[in-house]
């Protein structure tokens, strides 16, 4: 694709001469050749910018001026992927249903969906037009799939779990495994209450490789449209995720609790269960949530707490190894 | 079931008139509509219990009085998880073999059993009455899996693993796989220690989504019975897990830990390696064991200590933060 | 094997008499029988030498006397591995494919592979000599697989992965799942950036069950020669890991983040992203490293920092609780 059409159909502005070059391929600064369009959305990496060896670069106002032309974007990272899907081809997923795929004959595959080997479809389960199913996905009986899913490898999606349109699952994730729930007896024994509500991902929603999302006793897990959720990740039983919230890897959400639109909770921080956290909060990392938070809060350390005050009291705890140095030793 | 039946059955009484009334379901109580049962357990939710829609409620001496008849029970919880059994259909598990599963011809299977497509089973591997076995699941050679188990979707089972009578194994979870075992030679690099131990599950075990039980190098990695453990846990090689034990989400159990009966590890809590956790204590979410804890410890934190203590510590931390003003900035 | 010849063939010395006892097994001190071989390693153990009833033990010159013979080594713990691989028969992998298995008709498998029952090996991938493929692998289109590694059940392998020799896969590890790149628009909308680099894990690496290594937009995720990885593990999209790096288990490396050789994260430790951690470093468990770390380091806490300074705050911390007796209450 000639650079000056890629601009264009990204409705970004080119500067500088070269508008004939043809672009192959989207890298990173340092590792872009000729043919390669690179950007800058971390300034971390400016001081790599006079050395790139890209055919262009996307960046916003704050560049003056580099090596290549410039792609002239307000929002680089944006315009990175947008590039980067004009310049790969999508993943072809071939319609129909291997030989090899054990479909229960009371299943409705659309006839544009692709089922790949060793796929196993539960009784009364519904997929959508064109959703994709890699190898060894176990669908249980009862589940709905939308349209436009790309569900990968080794995923397990258990009874009468309801998927939206355009949600992506990486290879292994869990869908609707068993809630945490016991209640415990006199003496000590824990008698297992039947999991069986429900949960429901709606559109949008990616989920990690290994993220499990459990069902609920009774009720539902919902995980609201447009939220992503990285790996490794655990929602409890009866969890409520709102729109657009990102959970990094290896964070846990604890029963019943839920978690309102735009929340970030960033990588190996959790909340407890039972609370609310409100919308467009911030949990930074290792961090973790004991009771309500209004919305806008942005919190850090265990119990998490403000994190302007947070991180005071971290420069003090620094200091509190050698402020008083101890006679002895 | 009428609800006077259902009370009877539990062994409750029953309070208010309605006995009469068709329950057909458990729900919480915000969800709750005429047809159903709820419960209070948790304080939290008394709030609820005034506009609660349900047919009845389960609650101790401490609700005095609601919109509907209450079914007595010192154990609300208990008795909710036995109403939800009562109510609903056990899944059915057809007995039989899938003619898309793979059985080497050494193995027996009970006749009882049932055995989904696309499971492997290994030579010598023995599956005992009434077990059921989804799709997708691999079971090593060697393997012993008891009575009445039910083996979800995508679990490994690797060699030589024993598995006791009514062990659940929520999807994706791996018994057997290699402890992390090197001997560092002198230049750095790392000898992998065949790990040829066992692992040994008793019965009424239950794991979660996405753990793993690492098998040692030599002797046995051991889950007593009744022990109950959430996704995403990692035991390692050689740790001994006592009877009735509770483990939360996200939690890691170093190499050659003990941890004695009863006790309860919050999620994402851990413990080093060669410990022993005394009787019936707790760990905190996100605390790390890294010393041997007496019989009925509380701790939390980083390295763990007493709780009281702890929390004590945390509301000083907090306050570490705001104490002295700094000049600067 | 006799004594004798078993202390021989390990290079090292036979201190005291019965060379001639045949020994068929490695034992830890407290479970081992007569015929058993077993060790002392860690100190914490030394207690246990008195009354074993092994007929040997591996140990170091810190030992003097033992009930059984003594094999002499400055390593114990290495001495001890390269027992256990001469005493135990390496598992036989049967070369050939499954008539179960699913082979696109353009892969390469070399005839002295094992590929198991339902795995799925995509067009175009290469599978070298005496590798073995456990049941239920996923391997994608244009993989490249070394020789003689193990990849355990339900590994799945994503397209375009390149896999050195000798490399073993833990069972459900994921290799080149997508890494958590989303570009969020100003409606707060995470727009999805096709993740289409690259996952290279070199030589002699070793990947838990559970673990997952992403794929990045751009560029690649390199797991070096020599590194071993514990389960339940996230290497995130354009990580770099160098050479004998140890990640414990339940590990979190966030995006473009180095590692370079030898370093060592400990259990539930993690970094963010964009930071380097120099060779040698070393992350203590559950502490998080949160910008560029010498090579060397010893860190802990979160955010880490110094060890030995962290150990004198942490006592600190423990005091705060108790300092200063509050009024009321």
């Amino acid at each position: 694709m000639r650079l000056i059409d890629l601009a264009t159909s990204l409705g970004c502005a080119l500067i500088g001469e070269g508008g004939d070059r043809e672009i192959t391929r989207v890298a990173g600064l340092e590792d872009a050749a000729a043919g390669d369009v690179t950007f800058l959305s971390n300034r971390k990496y400016a001081k790599y910018v006079a050395t790139t060896r890209a055919s262009a670069i996307i960046a916003d106002a704050s560049l003056a001026s580099a090596p290549c032309p410039i792609i002239r974007s307000a929002q680089p990272y944006v315009t990175f992927a947008e590039a980067l899907s004009r310049l790969i081809a999508a993943p072809r997923h071939v319609a129909g249903v291997s030989p090899l795929a054990h479909v229960d004959p009371t299943a409705r595959v659309d006839p544009s969906a692709s089922v790949g080997p060793f796929v196993s479809i539960g009784a009364g389960t519904s997929i959508g037009p064109r959703t994709a199913i890699y190898p060894h996905v176990t669908i249980g009986p009862g589940v709905t799939l939308g349209a436009d899913c790309v569900i990968h490898a080794q995923v397990s999606i258990r009874e009468d779990v309801r998927v939206g349109d355009r949600v992506i699952l990486q290879d292994a994730a869990v869908i609707g495994s068993d809630g945490f729930g016991f209640a415990t007896r006199r003496d000590g024994t824990h008698h297992k209450i039947p999991q069986v509500g429900r949960v429901v991902i709606d559109d949008d929603v990616e989920i990690g490789a290994h993220s499990a999302i459990d069902r609920p006793a009774v009720g539902e897990t919902r995980i609201a449209a447009g939220t992503k959720i990285d790996n490794l990740v655990q929602v409890a039983h009866g969890v409520k995720i709102g729109q657009r919230v990102l959970l990094a890897a290896q964070v846990g959400i604890a029963g019943s609790t839920t978690i309102e639109d735009d929340v970030v909770f960033a990588g190996q921080s959790g909340a407890v269960g039972h609370v609310r956290v409100g919308k467009g909060s911030i949990v930074t990392a290792k961090s973790g949530v004991t009771h309500d938070l209004a919305p806008g809060s942005a919190v850090s350390g265990f119990p998490a707490f403000d994190l302007a005050a947070w991180k005071k009291a971290s420069v003090a705890f620094r200091r509190l190894g050698r402020t008083r140095p101890r006679r002895k030793r």
